[in-house]
């Protein structure tokens, strides 16, 4: 196709000449200025279906990303919306009393805030759209979002204790607690080190690139640690409260109506995971100034308009 | 450093005449040669130190992989010992009788199989002897260990359903056992796949190109839906057998030394999943060629000794 469009090759350079030009078969200095044009037409013509390649993958890329994207938010909506319904539908609503409507805060807000927001802090440096601006907002917002999730997180642990403590229940003995604390312990510890290494303008640069790897492959640990949690805790507690009794209650294993719906939320926090670890490990929607082969660490007063 | 050992600069040719030799101030010629040669001296040494902080690069990153392939290998032996000692000494045993013995052989084949076994197969290509030699051994090397996880799963599998179905117990009604089903049904489709896309040498190299990043996301994905249905397991197994009763034995929630171990055995597991994925993860510890700029999808007969 391309070269169908190009100029004959230099081998026959009379097929251009003009018939009332003087040019013969023999005029060697004609032929190669003409190969010489030919050659510079094709190249040309091989670089601008190259850009046009190249910009059709990178329209690709982008398009794959916002599908990635759209599906995570959609997710996530889920599965705040399945927690919420869950929780006031079929375990009796909230309060903050010592009973089990203040439990019922536990998982509303691990999920909304440690699962949910978490992600949607996680990814927001790989929407395009915000690539070609200043970063410092963007890293702002990160850092709120990020916020926001740990507070959530800390309240929706404060709930369980309180609960646990109100009826004389043992604190942390369980596997389901064990990696929970974890997770909040460290995205505690991220979001320090994240404040300190990326936020500070005092911050070396040094310090920068030494931080984000363990930042980014922390992130992901922490993402992954909560949907165990997450798993292992709505597991427990259908284990709980879905027991057969005399007022005609099903237990878990005929998989009564809320059984379905507990377990579709664990199921939509594992895909909601999932999409997000997708677009966190794709390179190519990493922001170019944060990829490995462009990595350049300025500190945040330092930012440019790109 | 490197400039106290290079020639003078240009501007003072005559510090290198010899005084035998007639060269004048105004030898712009000599200057000129000397010049050249200071600089090609400059280049040359600029172009080793730069190879000597490459190599100590490449170096300390190969250290930096063998140290966690090292780790993720103590981690894989402890879990796998961990979840033997758990339930041989405090579950009874193993048999295959429909009883509870026979439930035992599921936690114990699934962390083999589907957690260590199949997390040891993944970072194969990772290691740095590998990628001087030829390919082939090591894909089949790798085929063949996510084949016998496979096995051990499914037997794993097998266990539990035997047990349930010999107590008259549902079967798949809990979100561990739904999580858990799912990553051993993705484990089968991509071993599938993976044998028709990368060990048969009629494949297309197209569907290669096609295949190779949704390989490695979805094992990745195999591995954190792994981990959360270990973790849900475990939590779940506790709760079941860990209760108060008449012959003084303790609740889960006294932490009694079985709760210890089991709970220990799920934080190594967790701790084994993060190391696999910081290596699966870590660009620089990717085969070279499998890294995306170097990408050669060659079929299986046709590899090389690279």
């Amino acid at each position: 196709m391309q070269q169908g469009r190009t100029s004959p090759p230099s081998s026959s350079p009379t097929a251009q000449c003009p018939p009332t030009t003087d040019c013969l078969p023999l005029n060697g200095l004609g032929a190669a200025a003409s190969g010489s044009e030919a050659s510079r037409q094709l190249q040309k013509q091989e670089v601008n279906s190259h850009r046009l390649l190249t910009e059709l993958s990178r329209m690709s890329s982008m398009l794959t990303f916002y599908l990635f994207y759209l599906l995570s938010l959609i997710l996530g909506l889920a599965c705040v919306g399945c927690v919420c319904v869950w929780n006031s539908r079929w375990r009796g609503g909230f309060d903050w009393d010592g009973s089990a409507l203040e439990f019922n805060w536990h998982p509303v807000l691990m999920v909304t805030g440690l699962v949910v927001l978490y992600g949607y802090g996680a990814v927001l440096y790989r929407i395009p759209l915000t690539w070609g601006q200043n970063k410092l907002p963007w890293k702002l917002l990160h850092a709120a979002l990020m916020l926001l999730s740990l507070i959530l997180a800390i309240v929706g642990l404060c709930a369980v204790f309180d609960f646990h403590n109100t009826h004389k229940t043992s604190n942390m003995y369980s596997l389901h607690s064990w990696i929970g604390i974890t997770a909040v312990a460290l995205f505690a510890m991220q979001w320090v080190l994240g404040l300190a290494g990326f936020l500070l303008p005092c911050s070396p640069l040094t310090l920068r690139k030494l931080l984000k790897p363990v930042h980014v492959w922390l992130g992901c640990s922490i993402l992954l640690l909560t949907v165990a949690a997450c798993i292992s805790g709505i597991n427990e507690k259908l284990f709980f409260v879905l027991k057969a009794n005399s007022s005609g209650a099903q237990p878990y294993n005929n998989l009564p109506p809320e059984a379905v719906l507990a377990n579709t939320l664990g199921a939509l926090i594992v895909a909601f995971g999932l999409v997000v670890l997708n677009i966190l490990l794709n390179s190519n929607w990493q922001r170019p100034d944060s990829r490995p082969e462009n990595m350049t660490y300025t500190p945040l007063l330092q930012e440019e308009n790109e």
